[in-house]
């Protein structure tokens, strides 16, 4: 791949913001030049051997996952979550159909598992991580960024370095298969253990223009980078415009940054993932705990690719917008980092959507790092119906076994 | 990449037409099964290193030309043939920076020329194709398939093996690079020197379900490989609906393949590539000439691969498909296999678009075989002020050294 140098690095205390980076060629030729980085094919897969992409599922088409499935090169493992309906028709059987099929032609390793299913509640219960996952019934709650955190676990028991993210509403398989050697490129340039690579779409297509839907993302996205950009500003007194990935729900980071970080939750996990950072590790010395040291030593980076292919993905509606919006900005409004006057900006932005009082803060869940990760799949292995592993290259699937032990 | 076995060939005279085969996976682990082969990226990349891929550009925006360059792999060679606007502003001038500009930086083999270069008219005269593809004042015809021609000559000056064709209209850049992949592939499968990839959409994407033009296509191409396939079953006396790809502008062909071919003008020039091979060669001996012995023997190789994207494009209207039904089903109404009743059914399919009359045939191009490659890229680099060659990892390009000779 040749990929553009970032033109500058913001240095926030021991966070490091690259400026965006275009993808050049994504088949490049080895050749350098002062302005771009070629990164070999052969170095990419290095880090794809240990990658795991991960797949939150909620009731997409059917066949969009099996596109998305078909697009993520072969070396990584992928991992689906999924919360979707298990009324008549089974949805989560057909999704299950889909892999184990695809498993079946490609021998690519595969795990999938139901957010609902009750031994997970029970694994987590188990774990200590009860009360900030699971609902009165002990089951996982609702909501996308619980999926990952399921996903991330399994990532970790897979021993994988990098985790990566995917939506399963994806029109183009092409672009998802970028997606994940964008990410293979960014831990490719990255010199710290701690980074983090989060893609922004080169450009709405015209075919979509009209789409309120597309219009609209773009507003939440621009506000989100506006105040995040302004978080920094007002600490640095310098003004910035580094931070161009606010709600990337593409991104990818090393498994050692995902046992540090705290996730939030509903739209808000993505640009949470810099108010953390900010407010950990971006403020110097005093607040830098024991468990920080070697993180802070190292640095955190963050890479920002702009993708060579564009972004074609499902209509969500207004309500989806709107709550976007305001989830990202709560979590900007509790940063400690946000001054008075910054909160008063948000409050004009939030204007309408926020009908009265001041933002709630959103529900943080802490880091997965003290979670014994043997003692958790261990469960899920013995106990969880919905869960489905295919190992790579095996000709008779663990999957299949598990599947006859219950069937 | 990991791709289906043909469920079964049709084999006509000399013809072979395999059945439709699906992308299974891009980046495959070399895991085979009986239903599918698994063709490894080295295997892919040894074809890459002698394939040209042509771009017919003509007034496309910039800006999606840039994207299908960037897609297309380092390891081919890229020629584009424009037929864009020259006045002010200059298009074609935009074409040639955003050729220079991405050979600056990945030196990947270009060639850009103007298909209305006085200078490539006198080549043509030289050469003396001149009453095929010329107007009145010596200047090539308007069109894409003289524009193909072209490009399959320079194609033809690089010594390259195979011949592919992308458009520059494409929205997804990664579909493009998919496309040369898949094209590799069939060439990778291919047991003859005479064979021709063929792709086929996997999907119309719900996005632009609602435009008029992506249903309209699906039409014509129904249509075209109706008659094609009724060609074949009228003489073989078997129904077949083997033929799914008539109209498939992405399409590649081995260099001796072109050698052989000649070509219909307009929109049917893909459906004519049937045409041809079954009026030459699937009749059986007595057809075959002396120059067809070859391939006879060998065999001609279709392969038509369905593609893992969905192909988005810009829309072209109601004219450009009915011109499109319209030459397609001449080269039928013209093929020597045509007896009186498909002739009947292709006057009824035409009914409102076909006036009055019999469907005119189509102006054909001859083969290219006899053209002298080396004396007619001679008289482009010495004259034509548009041809601009940049040429691999040449630090200076003789492109550049060529423009400051005429700047």
């Amino acid at each position: 791949m040749l990929i553009e140098m970032p033109r500058r690095t913001e240095i926030f205390g021991s966070v490091k913001i690259h400026e965006l980076q275009r993808v050049l060629k994504i088949d490049s030729g080895g050749f350098e030049n002062p302005r771009a980085k070629d990164i070999p094919f052969e170095e990419i897969k290095n880090v794809l051997r240990h990658f795991a992409i991960i797949i939150p599922v909620k009731n997409e088409k059917i066949h969009l996952l099996d596109g998305v499935l078909r697009a993520i090169p072969f070396d990584c493992s992928i991992i689906v979550v999924s919360n979707s309906g298990r009324e008549t028709p089974d949805t989560y059987k057909m999704e299950q159909d889909v892999v184990k099929n695809l498993h079946d032609l490609t021998q690519q390793e595969m795990f999938i598992i139901h957010q609902k299913d009750p031994e997970l509640g029970f694994a987590f219960y188990d774990a200590g991580y009860e009360d900030h996952l699971l609902d009165k019934d002990g089951l996982v709650r609702d909501g996308k960024s619980e999926g990952m955190i399921i996903g991330m676990l399994l990532a970790k028991s897979l021993g994988k370095d990098f985790i990566g993210f995917a939506d399963a509403d994806n029109y183009i398989p092409g672009s998802v298969r970028e997606y994940v050697i964008d990410y293979a490129a960014g831990f490719c340039m990255s010199e710290s253990p701690y980074s983090m690579v989060r893609l922004n779409w080169r450009y709405k297509p015209k075919v979509v223009e009209d789409k309120l839907y597309f219009k609209k993302w773009g507003r939440v996205s621009e506000t989100t980078n506006k105040y995040l950009n302004l978080l920094i500003s007002t600490h640095t007194g310098f003004e910035t415009r580094v931070v161009v990935t606010g709600n990337a729900g593409e991104h990818a980071l090393t498994t050692k940054l995902a046992d540090l970080l705290s996730y939030s939750t509903g739209y808000s996990i993505e640009p949470y993932h810099f108010v953390y950072l900010f407010d950990r590790f971006g403020m110097g010395a005093e607040t830098i705990t024991n468990t920080d040291a070697d993180a802070a030593n190292a640095g955190i980076e963050i890479f920002q690719i702009e993708t060579l292919n564009p972004h074609i993905h499902e209509e969500k509606g207004e309500e989806h917008v709107n709550n976007m919006l305001l989830g990202s900005l709560q979590t900007v409004y509790h940063s400690k980092l946000c001054n008075d006057y910054v909160k008063s900006k948000v409050l004009e932005e939030l204007g309408d959507i926020l009908e009265w009082g001041k933002p709630k803060e959103n529900i943080i869940m802490p880091s997965i790092r003290k979670i014994d990760i043997h003692n958790f799949v261990k469960m899920l292995e013995s106990n969880a119906d919905t869960f489905a592993r295919f190992e790579r290259g095996a000709i008779e699937s663990e999957g299949e076994k598990t599947e006859h032990l219950k069937g």
